[in-house]
């Protein structure tokens, strides 16, 4: 059982910074993602974007917003549960949660902060006849760890980024790189598009294109898939097959919590804390819905703050808060280490 | 008449970030400060100290924020009315506001933000008698534009950093500077205090302590002031007397403007968009209240964010306004300039 002070569940912007806001205030956190690494859709869908309106930042890439992010809350020490999904919760008699994950992991906390964005990013999946029962036997949807697919024969599938990267990526790891689109047109970076043109040439990648896989083979693992290439079926054999066709944001089991949903979203008493119908669960970030609502990382920052201001009240009642200016006060980390402001020294002169 | 679209009261952090934000809704802002430089407390109070709350800088000097942020709206092209306060406001038939300054620059506008931090910063001064009658004339209580002083005779007073920091930066600059200060003791960075040690050593800067000013001199203008040292006094010729001894906020002029004022702070609706009682008039950052205020930067930004959509939807009633990311659809700012991720092509490989 994962012991902590706030759950929060989703490692984007928003819930990362829950950790430096909680921290100050000496509460613990960890998070939950179904993601294999921090950032949300920040690192998983647009890590090399420029994002012009976080403030202070007249421009800062996603995947370095995120990387700065994790290096503001290190100190805290946040715990994770990567590569999992929040499904079922229960509430105990003194108030307090667990939270297990998809896996079986079981979280418990004194309150929980969902940061979930637009929802779990869950992949799009092919329509393939028993693509499911392939699941982890040879079928991927994320490359969580490119060594999983050293020196083994595999089949990518998709025309965007994703496919195009991992492609060339993995051509480095893998002993065989097939990639199929059903177009022969991909859509990415321009250097991405090129350097596939030059590794199909060198034979680093074979291309098949305009093709879709239609049938998978092999009996505890994937063997083999067929690929259909204009009405010509061919089949070749593969240790994976990694179909990259996007991913799309459920909101997923937590639409089953209890909690008052619309639009997809959680309704959260904006005018306080944050705080769902449910007594000590929030919603920050673009997972909430409010009056004036407008779904911006910086707007997330502040929700986060204000939740932990309750929560701290929440776990200490009766306490009065006293606000600390970090340049003020100083930054503790659970880690022992402290940063703080060169102080004024009194020093008389002769 | 200066016309625009939103005049911010207040050049501090969060005063500037609404200039992005409405920006990017093609809504124009002017912003009043009583500073001589946008800013705020950063600018003036702090400029060295590191900020170690503001989300995903792990790490960021308080001027170094305020430079990055005027760089982030320089495409918005924002006007600055500064070194003066906004004293009056009249609001008119069609709803839109006439603000004049103490100077009597007048301005016209369809909304106001008044984001006025902890108040307008106004110098503590000495209790001097007649020093009113010297302002302007010879007593100066910030250091607008050094080049006043220009081979100049200037007596500084105060033992805190502002007045360290002048009296080491005008020794270049005055024909003579003398500091004095009532103890021995100063109170600052290390290296200021040990510059004015050499400094005093070198004969650079006169320092005379422990002493007050206890009187001032001459007819137009300041020509001498009369100095106690433990009981013995004495007379010295001087140009300017500079008293540095700290600002206090206050609420000035605008706790008469009809706005509902609670704890020397404005009420507004958090619950929505932080306008005050007043329809018009917003509010933001350290200078509102609601239940659960937190006095942080991170949250004037935010509170800057809505209230910028609550304008755009006053001034285009009935308009569905619709969020673009930045990262989507780029920044254009009003000086042609534009901004954008780079885009995605459409490729295909032989």
């Amino acid at each position: 059982m994962i012991e902590t002070d706030i759950l929060i569940i989703g490692a984007g912007p928003t819930g990362l910074f829950a950790v430096f806001e909680a921290g100050l205030l000496k509460l613990k956190c960890h998070i939950i993602d179904a993601l294999p690494q921090p950032g949300g859709q920040l690192a998983e869908l647009y890590p090399k974007k420029p994002i012009y309106d976080i403030p202070g930042y007249p421009e800062v890439l996603a995947g370095d917003l995120v990387n700065n992010l994790m290096e503001q809350i290190k100190q805290f020490q946040p715990g994770f549960t990567l590569a999992e999904t929040a499904e079922t919760i229960d509430k105990l008699e003194d108030g307090t949660f667990i939270v297990t994950t998809n896996k079986g992991t079981k979280h418990h906390a004194k309150a929980i902060a969902i940061a979930g964005g637009l929802g779990t990013f869950e992949p799009r999946k092919p329509e393939i006849e028993n693509i499911s029962c392939y699941e982890e036997k040879g079928v991927e949807y994320f490359v969580k760890d490119p060594e999983l697919f050293r020196n083994k024969k595999i089949v990518i599938a998709g025309g965007g980024d994703s496919a195009l990267d991992w492609s060339i990526f993995l051509a480095d790891v893998a002993s065989e790189v097939t990639l199929i689109h059903r177009r022969n047109e991909f859509r990415g970076a321009l250097d991405s598009v090129e350097k596939l043109q030059e590794y199909k040439k060198l034979g680093l990648v074979n291309l098949v294109t305009p093709a879709e896989v239609v049938r998978l083979h092999g009996d505890d693992h994937l063997t083999a898939i067929t690929i259909n290439s204009d009405g010509q079926e061919q089949t070749i054999e593969t240790d994976y097959f990694i179909p990259l066709f996007g991913l799309t944001p459920k909101l997923g089991a937590i639409a089953n919590w209890g909690l008052e949903i619309e639009k997809n979203a959680i309704k959260v008493n904006n005018a306080l804390d944050y705080q769902t119908n449910i007594d000590g669960i929030y919603a920050i970030g673009d997972v909430n819905i409010y009056p004036g609502k407008l779904k911006l990382i910086l707007c997330g920052f502040h929700e986060a703050t204000l939740m932990c201001q309750s929560v701290y009240n929440r776990l200490n009642p009766g306490k009065r808060y006293v606000l600390k200016y970090t340049t003020v006060s100083g930054v503790d980390g659970f880690d022992g280490t402290r940063k703080e402001a060169e102080k004024a020294v009194v020093k008389s002169i002769d």
